[in-house]
């Protein structure tokens, strides 16, 4: 397997399919898990990092579930391929920063990642497509007791799994969602949502994880309670709360399409026309038109295009990606026009 | 002749030929004209404007140019009726306004009208398409003759023509170009030619005349001097510097072409793909976007659009031509609705 061996295709997550996959796009379940006896990432010296890249690496070759998986070095990667691995989700952008003792398994699908040596020395993580709490968090426990066969994890009966960040300690379990909820916002509900959400232990973000923005309402929504649960209970919390918002979501459309099909249809419609017109566009208004789009289709008004397009789009128009495909690096404005081509040849 | 006679075609003015056609949308040249003994509209009583309707009246059936036309009296026009002659150029605002003792003369191809009893007894016009200054004023000039000879106009040997506003006295004439400069303003350059524009006793206006706004880069440019010069002077003189700001905007056209041909290109094909889309449009986002593929279509950028079609766009989505078109009384929304219809349909 090579970097770039999915360069043209999308990752398994994004294939569009799933429960709820019209607003639930893909969810993630991560596990933080510490090597016993090591210290974290950022306390470790050169040699001790090291030695949890050589355990890990061990651990992962006798994983089953990580069979045809590619391992590397961080340092090994070129500046393209980091931004082409956090553009496709399969890192974090702090883990292209400072790439020395980092490392990065990848599995064929792109179901299953595991970043060695970020914030903790594991970053287990599972992304699939739709609405898939229960199972995402079985395959991401599956792997976990797959690698503990090999590794003996920091683990207190106290507090659980000990991790670099307090917030992550117990169960070291994030679970996320990410949302398309383009209804809430025209319908002027997704303050109050995201604020109701803010209550619950739920934290919002953007597409790309903290602090990005919420460009093309799109929310990357997660749990944020790790400690004196068991995960199933977590989870399970968490789907409920996470069915509630995808329930209003839904209502919101059906609302819009009963209330104001003219405008909806124009807005949608408008992104369309656009998208397949316009010669040089920059990667926020791609996002944007594209998430009219996303809706259009799911709501019949753009029955035609393919959802599986759309994310094609959505991937292969970021800047790394574009790069890539092009075969050499390009100026932003440069980009910008190899960017309309790209999505005027996909949606012909 | 009917008053919507021509509801589904364009006038002659807007065929889209003529000299310069690609920036000079038409020509138009008025003169203004009071009868003898007469005092001027504002000032006349009922008696006296009712007495000027019945002589113009009366001079228009003798005139071989208006042979055909359609004579009406502005209190039997309905109101939806007077917007479409408004929307046609056949008339002007004013002339709308408190329609007691008003008539209009149109003659089938739209190339001439007459109103009778607005700021002055008569206002003769001529509109022509492209760039047609000296044609246009023989047009005029030749049915000024005709008139003149059942009716005997107010004139002084010192003075000239005399008018209801000294700004008109002496030849009475003024010549009007309806301009299209859009890649002057996209280079930023119109504001300084407006200026220029200023000092040379030229006024700048928007499509509707005074007061209104130059959407969609489109410049009424008319000559201010009537007195003093013959006629012909004050053409010639007004076509020279119309000569140049034509010139201005075929540099700037080529300019972009050469230097900004995609961001060019980006624009005009984004107006022809939201034009295409939209289901929802107010009057002036057609005019801004039609403004851009007018120059698509001139430029080689839109080489499949005809300027027909777009000028039929142009007078057929305002507001009274579509409910005439409709057959209905129409809201705002409604309007929006239809005229993004209608721009759709056309450019199938």
């Amino acid at each position: 397997m090579k970097i770039d061996g999915n360069l043209n295709k999308i990752g398994e997550w994004l294939k569009g399919t799933g429960p709820n996959s019209d607003i639930a796009i893909s969810t993630r379940v991560r596990l933080a898990r510490n090597i016993d006896k090591i210290p974290f990432t950022h306390w470790a010296n050169k040699k001790q990092r090291e030695q949890v890249l050589s355990l890990v690496k061990g651990a992962a070759e006798n994983s089953n579930l990580l069979k045809g998986s590619l391992y590397m070095r961080m340092s090994d990667v070129s500046e393209l391929n980091r931004q082409f691995l956090i553009e496709r989700h399969l890192m974090s952008i702090e883990h292209a920063q400072d790439p020395g003792y980092k490392a990065l398994v990848i599995e064929p699908r792109e179901i299953i990642n595991v970043m060695v040596n970020e914030e903790d020395h594991l970053r287990i993580q599972v992304i699939q497509s739709g609405f898939n709490l229960t199972d995402s968090w079985r395959l991401v426990d599956k792997l976990d007791m797959e690698l503990n066969q090999t590794l003996s994890y920091a683990h207190s009966i106290k507090w659980g799994y000990l991790t670099a960040c307090p917030t992550n300690t117990g169960t070291g379990m994030r679970a996320s969602l990410m949302l398309h909820l383009p209804a809430l916002a025209m319908t002027k509900q997704i303050n109050k949502v995201l604020q109701a959400l803010a209550k619950l232990n739920v934290a919002v973000r953007g597409i790309y994880g903290e602090g990005t923005e919420a460009l093309g309402n799109f929310f990357q929504i997660s749990n944020q309670v790790t400690l004196g649960r068991p995960e199933e209970y977590i989870i399970g919390d968490f789907e409920r709360v996470m069915h509630q918002v995808i329930g209003r979501e839904a209502q919101a459309r059906k609302y819009l399409l009963m209330k104001e099909k003219a405008q909806l249809s124009d807005k949608i419609l408008r992104a369309y026309g656009t998208l397949k017109s316009a010669r040089i566009i920059t990667s926020s208004e791609t996002i944007n038109l594209m998430s009219s789009i996303r809706l259009g289709v799911h709501i019949g008004i753009l029955p035609d295009v393919n959802i599986k397009t759309i994310n094609e789009i959505y991937i292969m128009t970021q800047p790394a990606h574009l790069q890539k495909l092009e075969g050499k690096i390009l100026t932003a404005d440069q980009r910008d026009m190899k960017r309309a081509d790209l999505i005027r040849a996909k949606l012909k």
